[in-house]
């Protein structure tokens, strides 16, 4: 396993101590028997909505690199791979309440979704802090498996976080803020390709083998299988199989048909060991294509946004975009990994 | 190879293009017999000094993804690490000269000094483009090769591109801006270790072999041999290799002494294939390792800035700072890579 690392036991807490290290606006609570998790410096306003995330470790810079103004709260990373457990996410929803409730911002993923749903009722039996859970649920390559029942939850995590935390950031109330992350997440649709897998510390071995001349087609972000594996292809073919999936939402109109008017922010983010130069590649020839449909890339991200360790491979991410949306996309926002305007 | 492409021939002005679609603000200059350039899309102020920089393709978001209100006017992109022509760098000159004369950030690499070089000359001869030209050589791997008379040019180049950037933004004149950019170079030193080769698309197999337990201490950004090949280590040691030839330069005090009072703006920068959890690790061990020498890290990036393709690695910058650099590096940027206060 060719890594920097000083043992897969400190991964993650020599990663997070490094963030911390990096940006003096986090903080990051790595004390305390329930697990770590990352904060804001500067206590929440008296009657902002917060907002909280989290998952396994190894998604960087998913969600600790979300926190700040405009965006996350606080995040709660597991171990890699690895749900973050109930008492770490309360811990962290405390940490942050305002006043005004707390936002889960909650990739489907089973363990995700039943710690997530454990520490919201602890913190209604045990707590005066009201929660709301957004379930991003945006990855259309696998429906259902022996990891999560439904769709996948991925990049449209971004999405969800920066909008509805540009609404938090206005003031706006606990349940409305947790009804817009629920709408971006019904407007986003997500599907990724692998050309290598990823390698956990503890495992030292990649998580699945994938021969030279093939890649494997709707990986999910820890390596979960796809729905197909195939010959390597071009840049252009892969963003096509990776648009044909996306564009056959009802979402984003009538599959084949021009779309006068639809707009959209997309992603391309790579999985980790995918250079930028590439990841510009995809999104040139998503652009063309997109182009030829007739709907307008109105935002864009392209970099490393939503990761799988060390896997070589990029991940597409559509939402359907209206004003509401972009505006609050716009808003500042000053995170380690999202900052403009502030 | 697995890597995205469309072709060989096509990687460059195919990623570019991706470039252009990602960020409206900036332009691509594709056409013409020269070779492309990137520029800002607004044209140059009357009376600001402009600044261009290039190199071979393969390093990004180096030097195209700096290009923006606060850096450079223009980057000129080679073929996959081969140096841009002098007509192409001319055209970009004069492209962006705002009649205050033009700055060029050029990294020590042999190809990139004559090019320049003859490009310069050319402005001098055949245009009233008034050039002054920085040399950025921080790498202390190595001095002297095939490839480079004296140190190679690496991560500085990101500082220089930025401070010089903040002073022209001021209006400040040519030669106070070319002075700068001189003193962020003599400030600042590097130093990278490799734990995998590149591949470029026109090889298709990586640059050279390193075993699965081996790393390459003081790798060159275009995978140049480095100072030794040494057996795999713990963050910590490759952390510790990396300060160690960076802090045995007096620049940063006597060696083995605690340096009160020194500060220093710190980079660990992927080589591409790095994600940023094992970044943030070699970040963590390089704060701890200067907090025993009493050296303060003031500000920090952490994240892929100068990388070389698909290389696994990291690369070390300690530009020793002051109250004038940090002030310039506050300043607001506004490019696809680095942006804040816009």
């Amino acid at each position: 396993m060719k890594k920097f690392l000083n043992s897969a036991e400190s991964f993650v807490a020599d990663s997070l101590a490094g963030l911390a290290a990096a940006h003096p606006a986090l903080r990051v609570q790595a004390e305390g028997p329930d697990g770590p998790f990352v904060a804001r410096r500067a206590a929440t306003q008296p009657g902002k909505v917060a907002l909280v995330s989290g998952g396994g470790y190894g998604h960087e810079p998913l969600h600790g690199g979300f926190v700040g103004v405009g965006m996350l709260d606080a995040a709660c990373p597991g171990e890699v791979f690895t749900s973050p457990v109930p008492g770490q996410i309360l811990a962290a929803a405390q940490a942050v309440d305002g006043g005004a409730g707390v936002v889960f911002v909650v990739k489907n993923y089973t363990g995700d979704v039943l710690n997530f749903q454990m520490a919201a009722e602890l913190a209604a039996e045990d707590t005066g802090v009201a929660v709301e859970t957004v379930l991003v649920d945006d990855d259309v390559a696998v429906r259902d498996s022996t990891w999560t029942a439904g769709r996948r939850g991925t990049g449209a995590t971004v999405f969800v976080e920066k909008i509805a935390g540009a609404l938090a950031e206005r003031g706006e109330s606990l349940a409305d803020v947790a009804d817009m992350g629920r709408r971006v997440n019904a407007n986003s649709r997500s599907f990724a390709v692998a050309l290598t897998a990823c390698t956990t510390p503890a495992n030292g071995k990649p998580g699945f083998l994938l021969p030279e001349d093939e890649m494997e087609v709707g990986v999910g972000i820890h390596g979960e299988p796809g729905r197909s594996r195939e010959k390597l292809a071009s840049a252009r073919e892969v963003a096509a199989l990776a648009l044909d999936a996306i564009l056959a939402e009802p979402l984003f109109g009538a599959q084949g048909e021009r779309q006068d008017g639809v707009e959209v922010i997309a992603m391309v983010s790579g999985l980790g060991a995918t250079p930028l130069s590439e990841l510009y590649i995809l999104f040139h020839e998503a652009s063309r294509l997109l182009a030829e449909r007739d709907i307008s890339i109105v935002r864009s991200l392209v970099g490393n946004y939503v990761t799988s360790l060390d896997m070589a491979g990029a991940s597409f991410t559509l939402c359907r975009a209206d004003d509401e949306l972009l505006e609050l996309w716009d808003a500042p926002v000053n995170t380690p990994a999202l900052r403009w305007g502030l």
